[in-house]
């Protein structure tokens, strides 16, 4: 059942022992709310603790420095920025039929729950979580300022994003007045690249084609380049994104090997063209614009196949 | 003499043809703050224009779209974000000792002006000119909000450097309600790149060296490479700051070949390591996140005579 901000912090107040579950391979924005939601209701004398299918990154350590989860029996488990139960990862079998309450910003949020508070228009969790922590009564101190910052700054790529609302700044303003470390968050999150990381982007400048008139660009991850040097997966954050960003473009493609030797397509487009009609022919699927597939066979084969589809959608628009 | 907003508003609205002056090499600060001036004097009745000493570049067309400043004899001469006579560039000559109002940001500001309304701590000139603009009772509509919003964003790197203040987001949500297409904005600035500035990146990145246990980084973009793939000067924005983002890296240091031969180094660097001695000590200077000096003879004699530098500081910091 959807339900609106009171009613979600009515039932926050009157349970107790709450688990808060973040997605899978988490980011800012899942962690930021759920550290700043778990920090509210401490502050409310209540216990409660995050829970983390993929542990607690060093990424995000400002945040939660050395964290442990208390250990306790789960009276009333919320998610947050939970799209699905699939992103509960190896915590579904846990906790995926009894989520109390699912807090989310995702359009497409298909979780189960009892209750839902789903705000489709706010571009990060956190900007919901603030909400909550308002209507809770909580204090915004420093760590929920920093907490609710990242997950605001992350999922909108630094303010830069469309879905970006006169809220999101508001609430920014708020969280660096009341202490956010604000410029050495995006310096963290958005102006330090591991040498690694410089690495694999020259690497994948030098497999750069371009196809169509310059309309689609293509870039290939070799599975082996990321162990060559010793890049972790957090790191290749953003990577798929590069072939878009060129001017021009309207069709991105990267293609990353996977250990089973089939190869990952992800399609970044520009406005108009369809990446998930593109990948959907293909048998994968997504947005409409950022969209995956999955494709056997070689590598040439899979390049085959995926511009052929671009091809076919680059002609619909242009007829 | 310093005055306030409330003295630089009254100064506006006594005065008629006015002529408001950017900086060389405009950017979209000086640009954004320059026009949103521009317009508000205009619903003021009054007539004014826009000089740049190196025209209006394509850009911000969407601020200007095919602007031609109006002609008039001036009466009252301002500047948005100039903080010396030199950055007047060819228009020194006609304006440097008739300046009647400064508006600037820069605590450095040097440029002689009748009436100065600086403020050191507003990260972008737009953020004062927004305060004018309030003071003037002008109304935000959407072109006034366009450029003010380019200012904001663009001198802080998307919101994204320390010195944005709770104001720089209120202004920028304010803006987002009036009209600006601040999605639309921030892609062109931000996320959009050149083919030419890729292949750019691709090469400097071939020539990354690493140096005093991965202190230093260092790239080398050789004069023939712009002209090679085209690109402009405006395209290169911000590629000096390559080497200083990887992680770990103290110093990054930018070696650019000029057309003389001569080298311009330009050094970027982390906290507590002091770019403008260092560049001092070879006859340059700036400031100490951010220092430039010029070197003639071979290129590995510039790399010497930075590097020993670089290694002096490091050294003095290790002690």
């Amino acid at each position: 059942m959807q339900i609106d901000i009171e009613a979600a912090c009515g039932l926050l107040q009157t349970h107790d022992r709450i688990v808060i579950l973040v997605h899978q391979k988490p980011d800012g924005d899942t962690l930021g709310s759920g550290f700043a939601l778990l920090y509210a209701l401490e502050q409310l004398g209540k216990t409660a603790r995050v829970e983390s299918p993929d542990g607690f990154p060093e990424r995000y350590q400002f945040m939660y420095g050395g964290y442990k989860p208390k250990e306790f029996e789960a009276a009333y488990v919320v998610t947050v920025d939970v799209a699905s139960p699939q992103l509960l990862g190896r915590l579904q079998e846990a906790y995926k039929d009894r989520i109390d309450l699912c807090i989310d910003h995702h359009k497409s949020n298909e979780l189960p729950a009892r209750h839902i508070l789903l705000d489709g228009d706010a571009p990060a969790a956190a900007q919901i979580i603030y909400k909550v922590l308002r209507g809770l009564g909580a204090k915004i101190d420093k760590p929920i300022a920093n907490a609710l910052f990242t997950g605001l700054s992350t999922d909108t790529g630094c303010f830069k994003y469309t879905n970006v609302t006169p809220d999101t700044h508001r609430i920014a303003a708020e969280m660096i007045e009341a202490g956010a470390e604000h410029g050495e968050i995006n310096k963290r999150m958005f102006d330090t690249k591991s040498k690694g990381r410089l690495a694999v982007e020259k690497q994948l400048l030098d497999t750069l084609e371009y196809y169509f008139d310059n309309q689609c660009a293509m870039v290939t991850l070799a599975q082996e380049l990321t162990r060559q040097y010793g890049v972790h997966e957090d790191e290749l954050d953003g990577i798929s994104a590069i072939p878009r960003r060129i001017e021009g473009v309207k069709a991105g493609v990267s293609i990353r090997a996977q250990e089973d030797g089939a190869y990952r397509i992800s399609l970044r487009t520009g406005e108009g063209v369809d990446a998930s009609r593109i990948c959907a022919a293909l048998g994968g699927g997504g947005h409409m614009n950022a969209a995956g597939c999955t494709l056997t066979g070689t590598l040439k084969s899979a390049k085959k196949h995926i511009l052929r589809e671009i091809e076919k959608e680059l002609e619909r628009l242009a007829v």
